[in-house]
């Protein structure tokens, strides 16, 4: 490999004034400058991104945790930063942090050693004060989907338990009451609050749901459609579902057609997120918008200027979901409700 | 920011010292190692990435570049590579490309700067000669998706035409002659060889598609959706679609059921890829697989292999696509084609 010694010999300078003209420092003249660059293009030389770090302290990378970037979800924040990413002429470094603590942690620290300027990260299993750390090292670090307390304005977030609350009160409307929860199994607080929202929903009306009415799966349509045929299973006469995602709530339609219940005729089903998928379902989702491409955008911004310490200490970003009506859900109709064909008692 | 220099002074050593220690050097006394320790967790001093990198000239990152992470055909990938990169205890970076010619040499070149000993790199936009002196000059670097002549054996590769001629026959056995491309509108050699496997198995049987069978869209769902309605309209009394990919396939059934027509009675629908989602479209969508999960471990496995110099300089890495059969292909009927309700000639 062609090193800073050999453009130094090329161009007859030393190695700590190629360093200079690498580095862009005002302390060459021009002639100097014109011969390191022509060594540096007659060689084929390729700067080493870890010795310009070292020199300037930066780096032209914004770093990006999340959890899995195979999951749909995560595509679209990912893609939202990169889009930000490239209108400032910087690259987008990713890192999976797979929802476990060991990774979640390393996933950050790899960014910062690669001294990333900024950092957009979704962390669920670190404590606070971890992150109040890590936050407190770099400047221009952003947690989306999560505040930590002291630290709002770098925080971008969803109100969960609103959304989950519009989800079951619009199923409620619709003279639903039997209303089962598809949950995800990863211990992750946007569950615990979705699951609220719909607990408190259900209070609003005097309902108290059983303990059977949830099941829980991996928060992707495969779990879905296990943890839909496992309530189905249970013969709980429900008539309508609400999905931690549209990932669940898309494998629980599958489950339901498969056992040949029609949606939204005999079991109305919500979701959350409205991730593309879910207009290319059958039927159509009706579901909870989380808006994470506007999320992730601004999460970019902030990200940035804090790297430039421009962020303002008393600014909240707090969003809120909104209801997305499509075709999965409708009234409950007088007749049979979710059952097995071969149903005895409940 | 701690710098090296703190925990030289605290430690009472020289940073050569610090440094020696922080790289695992031998020439350190237990002693020595342990003040330095000491000192370095005293301080909360977290070693930079980019020194430890200059010193050692590799890093512990493995590099992905793929066209878009949130196309799920490329979350699979990076999954399968980071699902590796874990068992050998490295982290995975991961860069988009976006199908662009600059931005996928860029990416190559950040991931490269960051000194990863081991790049996987889905990229089709470069020249063979710039893909092979960046392969030259990185011996774990191995592409996906793509074979570059004299690095056979640091290509691992799908054989496209022949997925396509065997989707093509699967419809043509079924009876099926007027059968429809969806093609993606992305300039890649991928699109151009599906297309030619799809001419080939046609001309088998003497038929000569027209232009007009074909048209084209963003490879995911909503530009199948687009593309499928063009076809409807242009009232072509096709019986079969062969797709570009499962995202397209799944597009064009909601555009087929929101013009009334039934698959896989009234239009046969075939895709290629076998992404996840395959398997919850209504109907379940028959395919090609695209082992991509093994291809993507086997590109790993090779890059992790060539870093460390020990390749085999014969081996040829090219897979085959398989035939998947689920429940949107059935054998043509003798009733009414495709066609628009309101059709007139054609």
């Amino acid at each position: 490999m062609i090193t800073i010694r050999d453009v130094a010999r090329q161009a007859g300078v030393s190695v700590a004034t190629v360093s200079r003209v690498l580095n862009h420092s005002s302390a060459v003249t021009p002639e100097t400058r014109e011969s390191v660059q022509q060594a540096v293009a007659q060689l084929g030389y390729r700067p080493n991104a870890n010795a310009q770090a070292l020199a300037t302290q930066v780096s032209d990378t914004i770093g990006v945790v999340v959890m899995d970037v195979s999951d749909p979800f995560f595509g679209a924040l990912v893609k939202a930063v990169d889009n930000v990413a490239q209108q400032v002429s910087k690259h987008t470094l990713i890192t999976n942090s797979w929802h476990q603590e060991e990774k979640e942690r390393h996933a950050i620290e790899v960014l910062i050693r690669q001294r990333c300027n900024a950092l957009i990260v979704h962390a669920k299993t670190l404590s606070d004060a971890e992150l109040a750390e890590f936050m407190d090292q770099v400047p221009g670090m952003v947690l989306i989907n999560r505040v930590v307390p002291g630290y709002a304005h770098r925080c971008v977030c969803l109100d969960n338990i609103s959304g989950a609350l519009s989800a079951t009160r619009m199923l409620l409307q619709q003279g639903h009451q039997r209303i089962g929860f598809l949950g995800s199994s990863h211990i992750i607080e946007d569950n615990a609050q979705r699951r609220e929202g719909w607990r408190q929903a259900m209070h609003e009306h005097q309902l108290t749901p059983p303990e059977a009415w949830v099941a829980h799966g991996e928060p992707d349509m495969q779990g879905g459609e296990a943890a839909m045929v496992e309530l189905l299973g249970r013969n709980l006469h429900l008539t309508a579902i609400f999905a931690y995602n549209d990932s669940m709530a898309a494998g629980a339609l599958t489950a339901l057609k498969d056992n040949g219940i029609q949606v939204p005729q005999h079991c109305s089903v919500i979701g959350f997120d409205d991730i593309p998928i879910s207009r290319y379902t059958d039927p159509q989702l009706t579901t909870v918008r989380y808006p994470i491409v506007s999320m992730a955008k601004l999460a970019t911004e902030l990200a940035l200027k804090g790297a430039a310490g421009e962020l303002d200490p008393n600014a909240q970003h707090c969003f809120m979901p909104t209801l997305v009506r499509r075709h999965s859900v409708a009234a409950r109709q007088n007749v049979e409700p979710v059952t097995n064909p071969s149903e005895s008692s409940m």
